[in-house]
């Protein structure tokens, strides 16, 4: 399912970064509970937040979801 | 901003369809005035959503962001 697919790029972007999800989600502005939440695939998360996750790995939304897309869940 | 840049990109590509507002949200199950409201770039719409019109227009959330950040806002 998308927010499953969506969390485990998410995860796997931010660790290539090296950055834990505190360090991660107080660098793009986003509570760090709630990052985590995302993370786990709990979370039906809006296109402005979307939005700040893509910018906080300097990458557009459309790159983002290549990454998304090719995740197996 | 990207709730305009994504509503006139749906605008876009739906029109390409040849269906109306109406029409293009009963096919993907949603609310016309609801789907009316994303278009008019006033809606911080969800990832579900997102992917519900993606798949309207059979293409992936991938492709429809490459047609997102194409548009001139």
């Amino acid at each position: 399912m998308i927010q499953k697919r969506f969390g485990l790029a998410i995860k796997k972007l931010r660790e290539e970064t090296g950055l834990s999800q505190e360090k991660f989600a107080l660098s793009i502005g986003m509570d760090r509970t709630y990052y985590a939440s995302v993370e786990a695939g709990k979370r039906n998360i809006s296109l402005q937040n979307i939005y700040k996750i893509a910018e906080g790995f300097n990458l557009t939304i459309s790159a983002l979801f290549v990454t998304v897309e090719g995740m197996e869940v």
